[in-house]
């Protein structure tokens, strides 16, 4: 006769997974009921608790939409998204580091030629990025799809806007790089900028006095034949939320220095008014292979 | 500067709710962020299977409605519905048993006379069922409130029907214990019965081949003042999914035997045709104080 109390409750939930025909499945449930079962025993979770999480959790799932999704920054803000970004990328042999997709990878577009100003003249401080790739060896990588995009000068994406379908992409582009490894483009400044507060995960994020913002940063994705993809960001150094970017996704690598600059002409001898600021980075790929990773869009609703 | 890799990230996130107002929060999000970080650590976790675990959750979230509770049926299936009733209900001093509430508790009912048959007259095998509510010493307590309901001949509770708001209820009454700490009433048999498998929780359930049975059982919640309130339920001895309740709470102190009759009269001295089945039972209360749970509803609808 079963006797299902508190030590012998873990064994019994374990066994009932014994028939499960993946191995490696079988591997993550065995190994989530005892982490579930070791947390409950640890903090003797009261009725109450057991009930917000429940609460909690459903609230996180019903905010999800096609183009939300909670549960991913809930994953971002417990450091999760980037543990598993960690555990996947242990060795990086000096290519650049990885750090998070994020919610705003809309996938591929069609290229468009070096020099483009990507930010479809919204307003903001000018800003020429020029970028390498290169090999473990430092060997330019020619014709290697980049794909860009970046937050505005008010913290929003593109895709964030309730105009994006009829507008088109702005601050967001694919280039190839040339026989140098090289590419480069026109864009505005991006700035530190909030995570969605209005959900339950911002509602946490505030309730424990954290703040929600991230640093200012780039988004890359670097796809070169040969090699592992690279999904990385660039941050822009001096951002005062480097140390404390509420996902957790600033690596040292990854901190460009942005030089200000009142040249009248930027790197590719095209003049320019006014002053302007110089992002230059270089990414280094690891050998290997992997598919590029597709948005990560929400589920269609199924309530 | 941070370097946020998979062996200084814990520690930065686990920093990153230093501010946190109340300190029992902040303990289980200390501990919540250690076991998250733990499993991802000791699986490996993958970017597939963390994308598996984004959309499964939030599947879980969206099939929740105002009267279906899938965050609560994940919980039950894990074992840790029940682990959270077992520590919080560790010394039991020779008192009956806890369980879970489960989700077919629907609130207070105006009490109905001893001797009421409560199963409006639907198909299945009569049953009398006898009880009594005692203290640990065995002295009745009178006037005691108690709440009863189970499941019909198909397996289903009455809330789950769509006629339920019309009918009312069915297989479910309140009684007050008398002067002897009595009470009575009829009923049918319950039979064992599946949980719902048309959402994520079920799909689980199936793909690890497990099977999603419950043994048979008539749920009780006693509420007695000046003790704490039993939330508990009384399965049938015989029921072969006893050993593998698919939500695992059977304990053998909760299991009745209920026996094959075929006096013409039951023991409240009342004529009876055909064959019937007696459950006895009696409860040991706690001295306690508590608030008797109120259901478990979902959330209404947030997308």
């Amino acid at each position: 006769m079963p006797q299902f109390n508190d030590t012998e409750l873990t064994a019994a939930v374990i066994k009932s997974f014994e028939e499960t025909p993946d191995p490696r499945v079988k591997f993550l449930l065995e190994e989530l009921v005892k982490s579930l079962h070791d947390y409950v025993r640890k903090t003797d979770l009261t009725f109450d608790e057991w009930g917000y999480a429940i609460d909690f959790l459903t609230r996180v799932g019903q905010k999800c939409t096609p183009t939300r999704q909670e549960f991913i920054l809930l994953s971002d803000v417990f450091g999760v998204s980037m543990l598993v970004d960690a555990v996947n990328h242990r060795e990086r042999e000096g290519a650049t580091e990885t750090t998070v997709l994020g919610p705003f990878y809309v996938g591929e577009h069609k290229p468009v030629p070096h020099g483009t100003d990507i930010s479809s003249n919204l307003p903001g401080e000018r800003m020429f990025v020029q970028s390498r790739v290169t090999d473990l060896k430092g060997k330019p990588l020619a014709g290697v799809p980049v794909d860009v995009w970046h937050a505005d000068d008010d913290g929003y994406y593109d895709s964030q806007r309730p105009t994006y379908e009829t507008d088109g992409p702005s601050s967001r582009a694919r280039f190839i790089t040339d026989a140098d490894g090289r590419f480069f483009f026109r864009t505005i400044l991006p700035c530190s900028y909030p995570i969605p507060t209005d959900g339950p995960v911002g509602e946490m994020i505030l309730q424990t006095r954290r703040h929600p913002m991230r640093p200012a940063h780039v988004h890359f994705l670097v796809d070169a034949p040969g090699h592992e993809p690279l999904i990385t960001h660039v941050f822009i150094d001096g951002d005062k939320y480097l140390d404390t970017d509420v996902v957790f996704g600033v690596k040292d690598d990854l901190v460009a220095k942005v030089e200000k600059r009142s040249d009248p002409v930027t790197p590719d001898g095209k003049p320019v008014a006014g002053p302007w600021h110089l992002m230059s980075y270089e990414f280094r790929m690891k050998p290997g292979q992997g598919n590029a990773p597709k948005p990560m869009m929400a589920v269609t609703e199924d309530a």
